[in-house]
């Protein structure tokens, strides 16, 4: 895709944004230099462990710990009763807002273990051997419940309750508020998008197509499991090492749960081993703070491969109803979303997001959806790139394919002919800023993937849009000049997907510089102003801001030590490539200016943080061939290509992995993953053995197209770019395998078995 | 001394200035949480020798490290054939600058070894034990030149040179240029302060004493020896992990030698075991630095005690001659000081500060001050608290008591009779801004110490006077406000003696904060801007200049903030006792704004840096009694008080700390330390069982009285206090030697054999 001699060629008009130099975290990735949160080695660090419950939903009457505390080399126990009482507030969570206590209950069970492996109780041991040997010890009498597992079984009014006290609306913390309903319920919230009038929009239709959706519950699948290593001083000053998309979000939570002011809480981000949204609450990282405050020691916890699956935050499972109305000229008059989202044990699914962006590639007068966040007795959930969107977008795009068919128009065709525009009205009424819908979609026509023929039997060839609304979101930075001229830079953003070099070449950028001569590190919370959690495809957008405004700072700073080494007047002097310039010839170079700091007022640095209120929505599509084995149900992916709008895409090979990324991670849920789960709440298949990851050998290679359509609200064209790209595939993907087969698939994974169910053949014994 | 009652009691008019809070690090210190250089412990770090001149002058004439690399599990072997060649630039050298040609040559002996213990290669292995093996297999073959070790030796013309390409000029580089003589010579500078008419001063003098003392070289004695980690990256760049007093200029110095861009090293400064002056230049970093590039994993470098002595920065022996006139009426007519200071192997000793202090306490008009940097075959000095002072004023305090005797007025009121006032000029002929000289002396006059009655036999009692001008160098300092009011706080100054609380404390007090709300931490020279050593008793005050600067951009931004939620204009909102308030009885906590921050604007953020030009200079006198044994010519402290101004104590329990230090390392500097020299050059005492610092059992508790005369130049009135306290006490001893005996001592140190032979007796069989 690129190669070498592209690196050095920045975009038309700038100097490095757009070119692609190595990324300042590669050589210590690579060598084994950088330092994850399993790395972190503090003398006398225990080994903390955590007892989970065996049961899908069950009271716990009692907890015996003596037997565990007794056994030798064990230094700690701790269960709930060692979490202070938290209130229900409002702390930050990542994207968006959560509850402190209902965090605090995911992280130990209170009163009800609610799901299977949620955690009950923990020890820490000098020995991880001697901490598993006394979970064994830990004596709790539980009194099971039943178990819902299911947002539709959980919505009916019969269904067992996971929180007896919480009506519709008293936890409603997400993306939109409803109405309080009073009724106790699973539903923890519930929302509704409405416009114009629904029957009118359907009766102007010549075609109506309705179908349900389901989609089964997945993971992120990051590589590093979740671990946390906390260490309570004696003065009561905490400081957590730990694997997380945003230090200042886990000490928020952290210092909720634990009782302790946030300005007493250190949190160290270390380098990250994948996060993809489910890395921005706390785990464990609270009860390594407890086993650490009651054994006196430092403790590390870290999460197992099964505990990932059983205990931290898939995405959610979910049902969906779609309904689209379209005149036989191609004119979308209507459509209505009914979405149930599995929120796991404790509220919060993404359904809100889900609403949000299905229906967004497509400009319609009358429209409903109503969301539903449902609790169930499964692992609470967490955000997963474009978190709700792909499971909207494959109901959508797949009932869009059917009316196109149905009306005997071509897809693409159809697509552009509702296709929205800056000035329209997203689903939740907002007008659209700036996008690149209609530039996507023609990219897509215009790709030679997708007017190439198509050969052989069983196979087809699918499109499929998807929208991400991109985050905003704050951030801080510090630059500070060397005598070099080189700077260095601090964000509080943790590096995900080449973070370090999005924000190093803007600052470039900004100041003349090479990538190469800015150091970017990553602050911990006592070292830079607050910045948010490093996702909702804002980072390289909002901590760019942040990172633009510093720099310019420093440029003022410059200029007016360069006047006075020039004997000029600050306002007369201008800095272009390199050099700052006065009246008369006279010029000095941005590096002599640097080196002369020290004797002109002293060095120079400069902090600023970004508040960003124009933030650039995402569009993006896929164009995927597909070959359907009729035997095995098997689906092969032949071709795909991605194609997304960046706005401007700072360093395109970093935009173009996001783009593959995103393209697998989607290929993966279409075809494969799914939580396999037994009636009792366990889940059958929690290991990277049996929940079916894609791997090289499933993928052909993922290929590219950055569409530019820049965003105004950034000085460079910023959009976000790292979760869009999920969105399309699954419905691509489905689209796909109907043109190859002509059955429509509607759940999710279309694995092998449910394929080969769909093309109406006998699935082989599994 | 301070009660845990007096920890709230602030100076008046203050908040938070003069009370006595617990040090941040403090728990961290006491509980052995804060790491230290040696605690770094990087994945397949490897052990790094060095391989020392056994010969205190020897040409190298070659290196065969063959059978050295040949060893099993050697990794690399590095001489000054792998270190590039280094221009004669100045760099940044902690208190002043540096060559770093020089300084290279100092880590890695190039054409000469200069003296025993010279660094003359270096060998890493994963095994120390195999590392010191292979030391061993190097083969050196060494041209033996003749020795010299002593100042005045070295001046003769016939001396053997050790640098044969020095003038007196060409490397004079440190407190003030002399001129050229173009004269071959081991003075590497003189300098020359004049000022009146000698003769004339001299002729109107009723009383004249003049005399020669002599002190010999002495080391700081820090409890942790010389570490560094250094690991360098396969894209050249190069990390450090060091015990340092300053990252910055480490990082400047080694960026030098290694011919490395300053933006390519980062340092990073751990927290430090005593530097007292000595921990500001590189000694093991480029060492190990090379090692690490040559093997290709991380090296680690620590000292053995030996080394230390051996081969680190101790401090000048000196000869110093002293003449000082004065009339019966008590009023100092004329001084003449001539001064020759060892620099050890490498030019650079303390002569130019010794020549601007020694005469400081007195308004002489008539003086004349030579000094010269001599060097000699032993290690090149570094700075040792207050460098050049103590020697300087050991003499002339010496004299001036003399003095006052032969004229019959009580020593305090002679010296208050010639005290130095504001506006009177320094030795070096600048004019002294407000000091507290006169206060410092009466304070002195009124301590009961001083009326106290000694009785018994062999008693005496001293007293004298010091001087240190201070240091003011450029800082950085970071603010960042968290949600709970409380504020993050990042400088690049190490902390020696309590820094973080003293600039905690400059914060708080500016935003009306309590030192507790304030968590301050020390960044590496990626993290914050360019900062200065922690040395130069500069850092409470320079930084401090910093850190209230930030403070005070982060307070002007929290009062926009207040008046968007008062709904008033910002000129309106005033910040008194954690409180905005506009008019009409509208107020708003500042932990309120705080809390709102993200919600009004974004985080809130500020760097900023110093640049201060009023530096409060310092003077410290001592009152101290003394026992002196005839037998054995042991002197024992009965009683010392140390009196001093600090400006402003912002912390008084670490500013009597500093005092009660200062005395401490006097004491034993006074009493009984000195490297005792073989004819070779070597050091017959290089362990702490020989080289004889005090013990507690040694000494008395030090009183302390903190006198305070505000520096106008400085917000809250800090001067330095770290330095200055080890200026009077040999001094004050010898003075109070004298007291007891009658015998005037002229050499340091004062130990029991040097006193016996002063006494007249036949000192012991040693």
């Amino acid at each position: 895709m690129t190669s070498i001699a592209d690196r050095s060629t920045p975009k038309s008009g700038y100097q490095v944004v757009g070119s692609r130099p190595i990324r300042h975290d590669g050589v210590d990735k690579v060598t084994g230099r950088a330092r994850y949160g399993a790395d972190v080695r503090l003398p006398g660090v225990l080994h903390g462990k955590i007892l989970r419950s065996p049961h899908g939903h069950a009271r716990i009457v009692s907890i015996d710990v003596s037997k565990a505390l007794a056994l030798p080399e064990v230094k700690a126990v701790v269960t709930s009763a060692d979490v202070p009482i938290v209130k229900d507030t409002l702390i930050d969570f990542g994207e968006t807002m959560g509850n402190a206590r209902l965090l605090a209950e995911n992280c130990l069970a209170r009163d009800k273990a609610l799901y299977r492996g949620h955690a009950v109780a923990a020890v820490a041991a000098a020995n991880p051997h001697v901490a598993e040997e006394a979970l064994a010890l830990i004596e709790v009498e539980y009194e099971p419940l039943p178990v819902v597992l299911n947002a539709l079984d959980a919505m009916r009014e019969d269904a067992p309750l996971l929180h007896e006290a919480m009506t519709t609306r008293s936890i409603a913390e997400r993306w939109t508020r409803g109405d309080d309903t009073g009724v106790h319920s699973n539903v923890a919230s519930r929302l509704r998008f409405s416009r114009g009038d629904l029957d009118e929009g359907f009766a102007a239709a010549d075609v109506v197509v309705e179908r349900e959706f389901t989609t089964s519950t997945v993971h992120q699948g990051y590589i590093e499991p979740h671990t946390s290593t906390a260490s309570w001083a004696p003065d009561g000053h905490v400081t957590i090492w730990t694997s997380t998309q945003g230090a200042f979000g886990i000490r928020g939570q952290a210092a909720a749960i634990l009782g302790v002011p946030e300005g007493r809480v250190t949190v160290i981000p270390m380098e990250i081993g994948g996060g993809f949204g489910a890395k921005t609450y706390v785990h464990v990282d609270p009860v390594a703070a407890l086993l650490s405050r009651a054994s006196g020691q430092p403790v590390q916890v870290t999460m197992s491969r099964t505990e990932v699956f059983e205990a931290s935050g898939p995405t959610s499972a979910t049902t969906i109803r779609a309904r689209i109305g379209a005149t036989n000229e191609g004119v979308i008059t209507a459509a209505q979303l009914w979405m149930a989202y599995e929120a796991g044990a404790f509220p919060g699914s993404p359904v809100g997001a889900g609403a949000m962006t299905a229906l967004a590639p497509y400009d319609i007068e009358h429209l409903l959806v109503d969301g539903y966040d449902v609790v169930v007795n499964k692992p609470k959930v967490g955000a997963y790139r474009a978190p709700g969107s792909p499971q909207a977008a494959f109901a959508v795009e797949s009932v869009i394919d059917e009316i196109a068919e149905a009306i005997g128009m071509e897809r693409m065709e159809f697509r552009l002919r509702n296709a929205t525009r800056e000035g329209d009205r997203m689903p939740s009424g907002m007008a659209f800023p700036s996008i690149g819908c209609v530039e996507v979609e023609e990219a897509i026509v215009n790709h030679p993937h997708y007017s190439a023929p198509i050969e052989g039997p069983n196979r087809g060839r699918g499109v499929a849009m998807g929208f991400w609304f991109n985050g905003g979101n704050q951030s801080s930075a510090t630059v500070a000049v060397n005598a070099d001229g080189t700077i260095a830079l601090v964000t509080g953003s943790v590096d995900i997907g080449g973070m370090r070099a999005a924000l190093a070449m803007q600052a470039a950028e900004t100041l003349g510089l090479r990538a190469e001569d800015v150091q970017p590190s990553v602050g911990d919370t006592d070292s830079v102003g607050w910045t948010g959690v490093t996702g909702g495809s804002r980072t390289a957008f909002s901590t760019g801001i942040a990172v633009i405004t510093a720099a310019e700072d420093v440029k003022l700073q410059m200029t007016q030590r360069a006047a006075i080494l020039l004997e000029a007047e600050p306002d007369d002097v201008t800095f272009a490539d390199g050099a700052f310039s006065a009246g008369g010839g006279k010029s000095i170079s941005w590096k002599e200016v640097a080196g002369q700091q020290l004797r002109t007022g002293g060095p120079i640095s400069a902090s600023a943080s970004s508040n960003p209120t124009r933030v650039g929505p995402a569009f993006a599509g896929n164009i995927v061939d597909v070959e359907v084995d009729p035997e095995t149900g098997k689906v092969d992916i032949l071709r795909f290509t991605v194609i997304q709008d960046a706005g401007t895409a700072i360093h395109p090979s970093y935009v173009e992995g996001q783009m593959q990324g995103g393209a697998v991670q989607g290929i993966g849920w279409a075809l494969n993953e799914e939580y396999v789960w037994r009636e009792d709440g366990s889940m059958a298949n929690a290991s990277f053995l049996d929940y079916r990851m894609p791997t090289s050998l499933d993928l052909p290679m993922i290929d590219t197209q950055i569409v530019e359509v820049p965003n105004p609200g950034h000085p460079y064209g910023i959009r976000g770019v790292g979760e869009v790209p999920i969105v399309p595939p699954m419905a691509a993907i489905a689209n796909a395998v109907h043109d190859a087969t002509g059955v429509r698939m509607t759940h999710l994974p279309m694995s092998p078995a449910n394929v080969l169910e769909a093309l109406g053949a006998v699935p082989p014994e599994g």
